[in-house]
C-alpha cells in the first residue's frame, strides 16, 4: 500500500513545490481538489488587482493608452507560456462561450457550402449549445472515458458537409487528453476547420497549437490558469487565416483605427479584429499575473507533475477506492490524461456532498456518476492527493454519505 | 459675469455635495471632466473588490452559489435605482457591444419578414458596426446637436421593412437627450422593436423604461455608474417579450437547469436566458457597489444637479468661450440634455491636448471638432465647472494650444 510518507517523499523531490507559497492557501486542513473548476488566488494577482484599482482612481481615463493593449499583451504572454502559439495569435477577451460563438460563426461563414458542425455528445454543455444555435450539429458518440478518436472524426466528416469540428483537448468529465495532431488532421482532411476548446488543457498540459496546425481555439482562464472567477477567456486564430475570417460581432474593439470612429465597419488586421467591446481591466489584471506564474513554472514541468499527481491518484484509487465500489473514470495512462482524475460511483453525488460537509475535502461532481479530483500542479501537493483519497475511503467505508440526499441539486 | 463665488454658492446649497467624499479624489488640482468616459472610483467599490478577492481566496468554488445570482441581483438593483424598470428585466453581463448584438439579433429573428435596422448616422460607432453585421442598416441623418426626432423615425419606418430602431437616449457627442416616449411610439407604430442604448444616460438622467414601453435596452456601467474600466454592461428586455425572444449566443448561463447539463439547449425563463458565459465576478462586485451609491443619491436629485451643472457650463461658455471661437455643441435647454456639454472649436483637438498637458484639466475630444465636458453629478462640483471653463478660456486666449499638433492621433 502507498503510505502518506511515500507521498511526502514525492513532495520533497518536487521542483515545483516552492510555487505553492505563491498562492493564498487554506488556514485549516481543507483539501482543495477543485482547481479544475476555479483555481486558487496567486499572491501577485491580488497585488495586480489592487494596482489596477489604484490606476483607475489616480489615472482615470488617461490610463487607457496602457490598458488598451492588455487583451493582446496578455494573449501573447499566454501564447508563449503554455499554448505553443506565436505572438499575435491569441486575444484575451469576453467569455469562452462568446469566443466560441465568434470563431464558430466565422468558420461557418468561411465555408458557405457547409452547414454541419461536429462535436462530441459528451462535450462540455456550453460548447454544444453554442453550436446548436449556429447550424446543424452532428454528434460523435465517443468512449466516455477516452473521448473522441481520429477515426470518429474521419467518419463524421466523410459526407463532405462539415464546416467545423469542435472538441475539448482535455475532457471536462474524464480528463482524457485527445490526440490533437491526429484529430486536427482528420478534420482538415475532411475539409473542415478544427477548433480546440482548451479550457481544461491550458496550464495543465503542453498545448502545441502551432505544431498541431489547428485553425482555431478558445479556452478559459479561471481553471488551471488561476485567473479568478469569471475571468476573461481567450481565443486563438491561426495567423494565415486572420485576415480571411471575420467576427460576427462587429464591435469597435475589432475596428481598424478605432478612434477615428469611421462610418463603416472595417475589421482591424490580425488577431485584434476578434475583439468586440471594452476590455474588462480588473479581470485582465488578474489573468496577466496568473499567467506569468505559469510561465515562470514552465509548462513542461507542470505537465510532468500533472502526470505524477494523477498517477498517484490512480494508484491510490486502485488500492483504497476500488474495493468500495469506485471505478476509474479517466484513462489509466498518464500520457492520455490532463491534470484531473475522475472516479465513478453510483453514490457519487452524496459522496461529494459528504466530503465537503464532513471531511473538508472539496472535489466536484459531474453527472451522472463522477467525482472529479482536480490536481493543479502549481499548488497541489502529493500529500493532498493522499489525504483526499484517504478521507474519501474512510468516509465511504463508514457509510457517512448515506446521511446525504441522493437527489441531484444545483451544483457549480 | 458669473464668478467663482457664484459657483461656490451653488455647491454650498447642493444636497448631493456630501457624496463627493464617497469617491477617491485627486491629490492635486486636476479638474476631471471626463467621467462620461470613465467614472471615478467609489470607495465602496474598492472595498467590494477586495472582499471579492478574499472570497475567491477563502471560499473558492464554494462561493459560486452566492456569486451566480450577481448578474440578476445587480440587474435588479440597477433597474430600480435608475432605469425605471421592474425586477427581473435587467441582467448585468458581457460588454455593451455583445449585449447589443444579442438583443438586435433576437429582434431580427422575431421579425423574420423584416431585414432593416434603423439607427442614426451620428450613433456611437460600435452600435452602427454591430447593426451592419446583422442586417441592412438605414441611417437617419439627424440634427448633429439635437439628435434624432420622432418624425425621422416615422419616415424611416414608413416602408414597413424595419425590424428594429436602435438609438442612444443621450448622444455621446452632443449630450442631446432624445424624446424616449415619442420615438418609441414611432418605432412601434412602424412595426419595429425599439432598442435604447443607455450608455450615456444611465446614472445621468431619469430613464423610465417601463413607462416608455420600449422593448429592449442596453448600456454601459463605467460612465455615470462608475463601475470601473471595462466593467460588465447591462441589457433590458421587456418582461412580456422575454419568453418570445432568444439570444443567438446559446450559452450555458442562459440554459434552463444549467447544472443538469442536458443534451439540448433550452433557454431559461425570464431575463436569465440572455446570459452567455460565466459572470465576471470582479467587475460585478465593483458595479454592485457603484450602483448602490446611485440608488442612495436618488436619480431625481442626480438629474436635477446634472441640469444645474450643465446650465452653468452653458452660461460660462457663452461668457468666456464664445468670444474665443467656441460654439455650443449641445442643446441649450437643460431638459433636452444629459450630463455632459460639448463645445465645438476648429482647434478642438489641440485645445484638448493642451488642457491635459498644461492646465491639468481632463475633458475629452470627439471628432471632428468637439470637446466634451462630462459633469457626473455625484462628484462634480460647480466650482469644477467654473475652473474647467476658466482654465480653458485662459489657455486659448494665450494661444497655448498652438504648441500642440493639429493632427489627429489615437485617443480614447
Amino acid at each position: 500500500m502507498t503510505s502518506r510518507e511515500d507521498a511526502a517523499a514525492l513532495d520533497a523531490a518536487d521542483p515545483l513545490a516552492p510555487l505553492r507559497a505563491r498562492f493564498e492557501l487554506d488556514e485549516g486542513d481543507r483539501i482543495y481538489v477543485d482547481g479544475n473548476s476555479l483555481g486558487r488566488l496567486p499572491l501577485t494577482a491580488r497585488e495586480r488587482i489592487a494596482q489596477l484599482v489604484d490606476e483607475w482612481a489616480e489615472r482615470l481615463v488617461t490610463a487607457w493608452p496602457d490598458w488598451i493593449e492588455a487583451p493582446s499583451r496578455v494573449g501573447d504572454l499566454l501564447a508563449g507560456a503554455c499554448l505553443g502559439a506565436p505572438p499575435g495569435t491569441v486575444l484575451v477577451a469576453d467569455s469562452t462561450t462568446v469566443n466560441l460563438y465568434k470563431l464558430a460563426a466565422a468558420a461557418l461563414a468561411a465555408r458557405p457550402a457547409r452547414r454541419v458542425l461536429v462535436t462530441d455528445a459528451g462535450e462540455f454543455p456550453t460548447d454544444r449549445y453554442v453550436l446548436q444555435g449556429l447550424g446543424d450539429v452532428r454528434l460523435l458518440e465517443s468512449d466516455p472515458v477516452h473521448g473522441p478518436d481520429a477515426t470518429d472524426v474521419v467518419a463524421a466528416c466523410a459526407p463532405g458537409d462539415v464546416a467545423l469540428v469542435c472538441l475539448s483537448l482535455v475532457s471536462y468529465r474524464s480528463g482524457a487528453l485527445a490526440d490533437a495532431h491526429a484529430i486536427t488532421r482528420a478534420a482538415q482532411d475532411g475539409g473542415a476547420f478544427m477548433l480546440w476548446d482548451l479550457s481544461h488543457a491550458a496550464g495543465a498540459v503542453e498545448v502545441e497549437l502551432e505544431a498541431v496546425g489547428a485553425e482555431l481555439a478558445v479556452g478559459c482562464t479561471y481553471k488551471y490558469l488561476n485567473g479568478g472567477p469569471g475571468a476573461p477567456a481567450f481565443l486563438y486564430v491561426r495567423r494565415d487565416l486572420q485576415d480571411e475570417l471575420r467576427s460576427p460581432i462587429q464591435g469597435w474593439f475589432g475596428q481598424r483605427d478605432q478612434f477615428a470612429m469611421g462610418a463603416g465597419y472595417e475589421p482591424e488586421d490580425g488577431i485584434a479584429r476578434f475583439g468586440a467591446g471594452t476590455p474588462p481591466m480588473l479581470g485582465l489584471a488578474a489573468v496577466e499575473a496568473a499567467v506569468e506564474l505559469v510561465g515562470e513554472a514552465g509548462i513542461a514541468r507542470i505537465r510532468a507533475k500533472a502526470a505524477a499527481l494523477t498517477d498517484l491518484a490512480v494508484a491510490l484509487g486502485d488500492e483504497r477506492l476500488a474495493p468500495l465500489g469506485f471505478e476509474l473514470g479517466s484513462p489509466r495512462k498518464a500520457v492520455l490524461r490532463g491534470a484531473h482524475v475522475s472516479f465513478r460511483h453510483r453514490d457519487a453525488w452524496r459522496i461529494c456532498q459528504a466530503l465537503i460537509a464532513r471531511a473538508n475535502v472539496v472535489p466536484d461532481f459531474r453527472g451522472p456518476d463522477s467525482i472529479r479530483f482536480g490536481l493543479p500542479p502549481l499548488y497541489t501537493r502529493f500529500v493532498d492527493v493522499w489525504d483526499a483519497v484517504d478521507r474519501t475511503a474512510t468516509l465511504v467505508a463508514a457509510g457517512e454519505h448515506h446521511d446525504f440526499p441522493a437527489e441531484l441539486a444545483r451544483v457549480t
